[in-house]
């Protein structure tokens, strides 16, 4: 028998998707992978019901001219300049492939969300990783020089996320000039992963593209916003005339995005943003967010807090996320998961707050009756 | 500026969005890009508004363990050797990254559907296609010979496309056989896309997997056998044992199909296969392949009746698609866009059938009001 190529036989399943496997195999309350147990919001659903069995054959690859000109209203920028994609995990995967190849660089931050080292394997490019700092007292933050110095004549773009997954980091306005200085210095392309953009805690992200429009592009998720992770959504806010020629690529992938949800998402997003649905999302999930973190630092955990995303990070002594999701019977992710090129932080677990608070009060007794019977 | 890639610069968008942008401005019947015109089976639509509210978040990359039952099920083999992809498109996709890269050749015939090309050259292999024969008598026929001459050590997968688009080909159980014999000599993957495996005019379809279970990956899409080509849910069923190393490279695309439509598309996969629907599908398809066809020699053309899909080839001396809608408010696509090593015949066409007769014969009026008025 022929073999399948090495890129296909050294894959392996993501962390999330194993966690959430392990979860239901241990009947484990799932704080691992990152999404809501809320259902979507009314107006999200009632569209979505609306649009089937009228809207459900191809779009075209760039998407809905409704929804893309929605999220160009959204975001500020001319529909034209959107391409919607199946989720924002295929609008970095579109990305990947046409901003880097063999022989290039893509210099990214370390913790690292799971996708973008494969992404750029697959594309033929060289992922380098700087480590995001980690103090028990200050929390993340980023080190300038060290990415500075990772900046070679073939490095061709910056992965930034911003807020963080999973360190939760929202990047200070002053890092951000810093960065797209960065960028513009070496000529590199700004890839700036904004699927949190409307979950943060204090002040409002900082969106890359509204410093560096001529070569930042911005990844959106609606499943991410909307609380309809299945849905299969996202988009690329693109510089100006560069969206066709993103769009000829994505379609070789899953061709278009769902068409009805395409329809739904064009309506629902004003909707959400003018009856202050993602301010009533980030009161909720802040209000989890204390809920947990508290519980968390009373079982001996240290917490660091995000600014941004649903998800803490935290150390703790005792806990690995492979024992706790068997003898605790509560799913996290573990740090090591977002490291490949240097070494996680001791202990360092990912913790998803985007539950129900019954599913965070039940983790966190199941944490406590499992250390009152752990060995000291 | 950096640029994009040569790959992503040297993108087009397809011939079928592009007819289908044409039709919507010049106000065409559009016969063109293959979407029924026919909403989805209620039994489809039902359970997808049942899903919403319930099933909105993440399924495995590989697919929720009930749909993959289903296809499973339907095709006869086990569910854990299927991967669900966001579509067929997706699933060649996933394909061609895992089956071949740089060095590598893979086998196809022309005319060659639009994605096969990019998708092997993606994957940084190098397509190789052999033509089809067409005789205004004796129709589109293989030719074995010169596949066989094609082979060379560098090849590693024969791409298949039975029921054949664009032209209507199902290859005979000889012919299976054959193609069949020449994999297994030179040890070549087969990856057989089956989209159209439920919509044939004669004899069933022979799936290459029935006869090579352990080379062939066969591609399926609920959008096609369901009606539904905007929702996104194709598979893949793989050889035992393979399937976890496609599921984990299909993660890093889209990460995982529509939750919902998957929910729906399991539920009526064993619906339609029990209530008779898609012989319901063949009879209706057959009766507006007949209109169409008469209609278009009563007009002058040549026409190829397909033995499966819902589209039809034909040739007539004063016919261009380009012309056709611009001119006669029609759109087709252009038989040329279906070749690129090869020359396709002259005036090629190929028209979709999968419209309502009303638009059929709307469109045929258009025709011959064209032909009524075009210089003799």
């Amino acid at each position: 028998m022929p073999e399948l190529l090495p890129r296909a036989r050294n894959s392996s399943e993501s962390i999330f998707s194993q966690m959430s496997r392990l979860a239901l195999q241990y009947g484990a309350v799932n704080l691992g992978q990152g999404f809501p147990s809320d259902p979507p919001p009314a107006v999200l659903l009632d569209a979505a019901r609306g649009a089937l069995g009228r809207w459900d054959q191809y779009a075209p690859p760039a998407g809905l001219p409704i929804l893309r000109d929605a999220i160009g209203a959204d975001l500020g920028l001319d529909g034209a300049d959107v391409v919607v994609t199946s989720g924002a995990t295929e609008a970095l995967n579109v990305l990947a492939l046409s901003l880097y190849g063999p022989g290039d660089e893509v210099l990214m931050l370390e913790p690292v969300f799971d996708v973008y080292l494969p992404q750029a394997r697959l594309s033929g490019a060289t992922p380098v990783t700087v480590p995001m700092h980690l103090d028990d007292v200050a929390g993340w933050t980023l080190d300038m020089d060290a990415l500075r110095a990772a900046v070679t004549p073939n490095t061709r773009a910056l992965l930034l996320n911003s807020p963080f997954n999973p360190t939760g980091t929202v990047f200070s306005p002053v890092e951000c000039a810093e960065l797209v200085a960065l960028a513009r210095a070496h000529d590199l392309w700004i890839i700036s992963d904004e699927v949190y953009d409307e979950l943060y805690f204090g002040e409002q992200p900082t969106s890359f593209r509204t410093l560096a429009p001529e070569r930042t592009f911005t990844v959106g998720s609606a499943g991410k916003r909307l609380e309809a992770t299945g849905w299969r959504v996202g988009w690329i806010a693109c510089p100006p005339g560069l969206a066709p020629m993103l769009s000829a690529i994505r379609q070789n992938g899953s061709f278009c995005a769902p068409t009805p949800f395409q329809v739904a998402v064009a309506a629902a997003l004003p909707v959400a943003r003018e009856s202050g649905f993602y301010a009533d999302l980030r009161a909720g999930y802040g209000e989890r967010m204390g809920l947990l973190a508290s519980g968390l630092r009373e079982l001996g955990a240290t917490v660091f807090l995000p600014s941004g995303t649903y998800f803490l990070t935290a150390r703790h002594p005792q806990w690995t996320a492979e024992v706790l999701v068997k003898e605790a019977g509560v799913a996290v992710i573990p740090g090591a998961a977002f490291y490949a090129q240097h070494v996680a932080p001791e202990g360092l677990l990912r913790v998803a707050f985007c539950k129900s608070r019954s599913e965070i009060e039940r983790a966190l007794e199941r944490l406590s009756l499992h250390a009152a019977h752990a060995p000291a």
